[in-house]
């Protein structure tokens, strides 16, 4: 791979609150790396400008960092839209658990992470934070179709081992074998044929408190401290969920997690609507971060995420589909919902109610937020170099176009607007262009 | 035009709570009738299948009706997702009034509603109720473009004439100016060529009582007596704007626009998210409709609409994009949405509040309530024989494909997981056909 020189708008998320829209310039070295940037005008962009093959966007397009999508059950992709309308106990038993033990079946794994990997790409996601399933082969089937997409991946093999919660046909049979599975995981992935460029990685993955034993979170923590490997779960989702710690463990999700040393730097805690002030600033100082995943929420965490605090207090946090708690594959319908999910939360939804105590005011977010949580955030939480077109970042990007489409971008917007439009109307048709890792992996 | 045959697997909204999926033939007759239905194993499905030219859909697709639009600015085309941040009166005086005054240039209307009318149709809005501005042949503009595409069009002439709410070089001179410009904007909607077939009708349109003097209120209640013509306008939107009726005229909304002879079968009612029980009551006796338009109340009403009461208590509803107090031209978007905010009513929102008084139980829709809403119950309040493929109705109607999408309906799916299915993931993608009054109009 040989570097080259892109020019065009590029739209940034300088912080949550701002966005800029420059016309630039960014060479891109042979590693991927954005080596400099230059704005127009400046003496800089105009020798970036002579470079040979320069690629120069047209006045229509937009160039902005990909996606991330911080939670996402790959597995769960075929019911993606379906039982929706059951409660979370149902829908677990009746349908998420039986999906995901299906993938002891190779071929049945291979033929849906083929399907859904260029369905992310197709929406803009460079880089997802995957739960796969307890299976071993079948989830590194995963981490091998992100490496044939070209998708920046976190694959993690999910360890789950409580005989109350987990059906006996799809649980690790004891803390020892999910701790030793995931050990292995953890090698089988990072040596794949491929990878030597580290593009897919590991992630060490207990469901959530509920479906694990105590030796099993610990024996993982254990092992995040031992590999430096990533640590993904869920905590804090719903009421149930919530109490379900506060009894069994007489402190809350984050406090428990970090006892287990699963707490740790790019830890990503899915939902977590009911972190307490405190588990935040325990978040934060742990340099963790939050998925917030608003379509999901509405289904199954009866409440919404205070994603105005917390971007207001510094806790990284970024979005996460939760495809099938959550229908929707696109980032950007998600980045949708948390402005007008916090919109509810900020108003209030009971038209019964004096609108002096329906809602929590305070609590809005608006679209350069939600382009921020949708790129920036993401990338931060996670840890990786992306998110940002600036120099020293990986170029993973995204080409927006207007098409037949309702993005219509007057060239003199302002940053605000076109992060604005594109929260609202972009969709794969407006995606002509996707780069990761400085590599054009697809184009319309 | 002469008849046709179709067979294919037919999803249909029974009732808001049922939704039939079955393989069927429809015969379609010249004026557009579905003048027979049979089902797959019967002597007339049989017979019907023999039919010359009979269409056969595929396994991969299904037929359903087509979407109806309760409530949409086409004006505000320009601007939708932009500026959405703003609170209401600064939007209205900032961008909205500003940009519908625009519309005294007929180039500039032509050019934006030939664009809207096309993208609604790809969005597989097959009806659309439309708020133009008060320029009388710009909003004519808008009724030709209907025409032109095959759209099922309802277009209102605004009319608003309130001197402290109106911009002066965006408001009628006086009432009875109004009142007559109304009177020939419905001559001229009938009297276009090429709409012998009343396929676009006028819409007696006051904007919101607001906006509007008595005098011109009364006015255009005595026309929609003496004329027939349908109604619409705003109502209990916000509690700013529900109040501001309380104290002008001591009632509420819907009773003022009863009193002025406003509230006729199928008038519709845009938002309405404040209205009491004794509106409802008073809605559903006089045969008037509510457009829930859930996206742009996130940023404008303050509240959630209870569609799951208005059902139950069978008060006609619909759904409304409402461009560009919302931001999606998709009817399905804003199904989607439907659920998720009567989820949010649900539940609640504030994760500090305790679960028992957070929200307000009894208020969820399911997937086939928005289903019905987007299809069924928009053709109901609206008053057209559409929103079901029966015999006796019209024959408005969409072919879906699963296409490159996340839409993938295994055969033996039920009606209930298609119109989730739907619902949750179809887009312009999907929509491979649109058939207008037994016309094709569109094809992918
Ligand atoms: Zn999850
Ligand atoms: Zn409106």
């Amino acid at each position: 791979m040989s570097g080259f020189v892109i020019t065009g708008r590029i739209l940034d998320p300088i912080s949550p609150g701002c966005t800029s829209l420059t016309w630039s310039a960014l060479r891109i070295d042979d590693h991927g790396i954005i080596a400099e940037r230059a704005e127009e005008g400046s003496n800089a962009y105009n020798d970036l400008c002579k470079s040979p093959g320069t690629i120069s966007l047209s006045a229509d397009s937009i160039l902005m960092p990909g996606l991330t999508d911080l939670h996402i059950h790959a597995p769960q992709w075929p019911q993606a839209g379906k039982a929706l309308d059951l409660p979370l106990e149902q829908w677990l038993g009746r349908y998420t658990f039986p999906l995901e033990s299906r993938y002891a079946d190779l071929d049945f794994a291979a033929c849906v992470y083929d399907e859904l990997v260029p369905t992310l790409l197709r929406n803009g996601t460079t880089t997802a934070l995957y739960f796969a399933t307890i299976h071993e082969e079948a989830s590194l089937e995963l981490a091998k179709s992100c490496l044939r997409h070209g998708q920046r991946g976190f694959v993690g093999l999910v360890a789950m081992d409580d005989p109350q919660l987990c059906p006996p046909e799809y649980r690790n049979s004891s803390a020892a074998a999910a701790i030793e599975a995931t050990r292995r995981f953890i090698t089988a992935v990072q040596q794949l044929p491929g990878n030597e460029s580290g593009l897919v990685q590991p992630v060490i993955t207990p469901r959530f408190i509920p479906a694990c034993s105590d030796a099993l979170l610990q024996g993982l923590g254990d092992l995040a401290r031992e590999t430096g490997v990533r640590v993904q779960t869920h905590a804090s989702e719903s009421d149930w969920e919530h109490q379900h710690v506060l009894s069994r463990l007489h402190c809350t999700d984050t406090e428990a997690l970090d006892s287990f040393g699963l707490l740790r730097p790019c830890t990503i805690l899915a939902h977590s609507n009911f972190v307490t002030h405190q588990d935040r600033t325990l978040i934060r100082n742990r340099s963790a971060g939050l998925a917030h995943c608003p379509i999901s929420n509405a289904f199954f965490a009866g409440a919404v995420l205070p994603v105005h605090k917390i971007l207001d207090e510094n806790v990284r946090c970024g979005l996460g589909t939760d495809i099938s708690g959550g229908y929707s594959p696109s980032i950007l319908e998600n980045a949708r919902q948390a402005v007008l999910a916090a919109r509810m939360l900020d108003s209030g939804t009971d038209p019964h109610v004096s609108p002096q105590s329906r809602g929590a005011p305070g609590n809005r977010i608006d679209f350069q937020e939600a382009f921020w949580l949708a790129t920036r955030g993401g990338a931060e939480a996670l840890g990786v170099p992306t998110g940002q077109l600036q120099t020293g970042m990986t170029f993973d990007a995204l080409e927006i176009t207007s098409g037949r489409s309702s993005l219509r971008l007057d060239l003199n917007e302002n940053g605000p607007t076109a992060a604005q439009k594109i929260v609202c109307h972009a969709g794969p048709e407006n995606i002509a262009r996707v780069w990761i890792n400085g590599r054009l992996i697809r184009k319309e």
